[in-house]
């Protein structure tokens, strides 16, 4: 079967703030749009040119607060602007998930999509596309959901876990449940298993089959953004969706959707992925000297120092001698000095002294 | 008898670059030019505002090098410009007093004046300045070198050491002889004795006697400024000098002078002195926190931390926890954190690190 490649999409969610990152993350410049990495592109534009690949950039459509619609412009001078759909409020994935759906089904009822985060990083990208391809193709033909199953490596009780039926032997495995973040038991006894995957939050599927989705099984966030779908893909789609979207609940597609759905399947790959979560996530992905530290900063000298991050900017000067586990962020009007070890804390020191101009 | 105050005079020696106090202290804008305690004056205007209330603006000079003439009346606009005498070459302090001291006797053959550092602090000001105009009256009427000897309160390895008579019993104490920086155990036995005094660089004579001293004992630098005293205090000052000024040999005015002069005389103070020679002094002279830290930045919060020293801009937000006994110095295009027990070592840190537009 000849598989009309035309009506492929990809969706990249772009509109969280990264309060783990902080002070790095802000909410006028969050994790997305920064060179987190320190290769001298954001997040965003990796992930764009990942995607770029196997999709042009006038199907390729970003997601995001209304906030970040001049910033994703700025790193993604080449999609058009009308394939930047802006939300006029944050209420999680769900909604964000069920709108960008109506816009393709306006644009064309034939769209199957790839919806995926902004600020992900994947180090395998031809695997990667390999099994994005092989998912187009099956949510083409089938009413699918289909997501990516990341072979877990750890037992890792940040991430939450897709279960499979213990008999599919195929490149698809019918998910038989959705696991909230466990606890380590729980994840260890998932990694023995072999029937766990965590999910990457990269899900693939034809705008009538998620719409159909959300009929069914939100039917809340569904009537909402079908008061009038006369309005997408036409200049009055954005005072419509100013008014309508503010009132969907904030709930991920997670709950929306996977949880309730029984036509779920995941593809298990391993593609050198990471959420880059936490400053810790990016100490582990990222190739680090002989005293285990990560700099971002191509100034910065570390003497008798080990287990460190440390992330400045490239011209600044940086000098540490004897110190050892700890995050240093260095940004232009906040200095972050935290054990690495506590570093789940930092979301909340963000919001308990960043206030007051430097959130 | 009575004093004519008309001819006391002071001179403020700031040509140093202050290297320990890297990366606050930069060659561009030195120690004395910063607000090091944090307290909105540079030490250079708190040194000229604690003289200013014995001597007025007009009988107060600056002997400093070329490049900081500028800075010098950006932070003292009230001294007239040509009270600012300006180095052409660092030579140290010998050269630095026999010129300030032919230029003072040029506008006031009958002047007598303190010389003192820019950068060091004084918190019993009152006990100072009395002792201060103590000195100049001995000084008027006697061929006397006086210096200030403060009272070592812990057998410190950092400093001079002004050795007294044993047998004086006057206000001013004969000196026998300067001791260099001694070991610790030199130091405690000096500390028992009651005889030694740290030597605070701040010196006292007349313009006449200390030239007659130079002349006697450090015959080349005499010689070499001497060449044409007729220009001193002319248009001409500032082109001859820096003809003749280069020429001279680079040595402290207690090599050239000091250990040699029998007419020495010390003051013995307690006017809660320090020459802020490194982090660690200012670490000891700023009050402290409960946690021993000392903050230098509105804006930081220290959180599980003890015994650190950070200084940043006021405005940036600095966030610190689990610290114990660092330095953290933020500038904007330096960062340092480095043991506090280890700060001898900034120094060379500076020469090895700061080279390419650190300095």
């Amino acid at each position: 079967m000849q598989n009309d490649l035309s009506h492929y999409y990809v969706a990249i969610m772009a509109g969280g703030v990264g309060s783990r990152f902080w002070p790095a993350s802000r909410d006028q410049k969050p994790k997305q749009f920064l060179d987190i990495l320190g290769v001298g592109k954001s997040l965003i534009r990796l992930t764009f040119e990942r995607f770029l690949s196997i999709i042009p950039a006038e199907r390729i459509l970003v997601v995001t607060h209304k906030n970040y619609k001049s910033l994703t412009q700025e790193h993604l001078p080449e999609i058009p602007e009308q394939n930047i759909i802006t939300e006029p409020s944050r209420n999680n994935t769900g909604p964000c998930v069920a709108y960008t759906a109506f816009r393709l089904q306006a644009m064309d009822p034939k769209a199957v999509f790839v919806i995926a985060p902004s600020d992900h990083v994947i180090l395998k990208e031809d695997e990667f596309l390999e099994h994005i391809k092989e998912a187009l193709d099956y949510a083409a033909h089938n009413e699918a959901i289909v997501t990516l199953g990341i072979q877990p490596s750890r037992p890792d009780t940040g991430y939450g876990y897709i279960e499979t039926s213990e008999d599919s032997r195929q490149i698809l495995k019918r998910v038989s449940s959705f696991r909230e973040k466990p606890d380590l038991a729980t994840a260890e006894e998932y990694l023995r298993s072999g029937n766990y995957y965590w999910n990457a939050g990269i899900f693939i599927w034809s705008a009538m089959t998620i719409l159909q989705n959300f009929k069914k099984d939100s039917p809340d966030i569904y009537s909402i953004l079908a008061t009038d779908v006369s309005k997408y893909n036409t200049s009055g789609e954005q005072d419509y969706i100013d008014s309508v979207y503010p009132t969907t609940p904030s709930i991920s597609v997670d709950y929306a959707i996977l949880e309730k759905a029984r036509n779920v399947f995941t593809i298990p790959v391993d593609i050198g992925w990471s959420d880059l979560g936490t400053w810790n996530s990016l100490h582990a992905y990222i190739d680090k000297d002989s005293d285990d530290t990560v700099l971002i900063g191509e100034n910065t000298i570390m003497i008798d120092s080990k287990n460190c991050l440390v992330k400045t900017d490239p011209d600044k000067l940086v000098i540490i001698k004897d110190l050892d586990g700890f995050i240093v962020v260095d940004e232009e009007d906040v200095l972050l000095i935290y054990p690495k070890n506590k570093e789940q804390e930092i979301k909340q020191i963000r919001s308990t002294y960043g206030k007051g101009g430097y959130l």
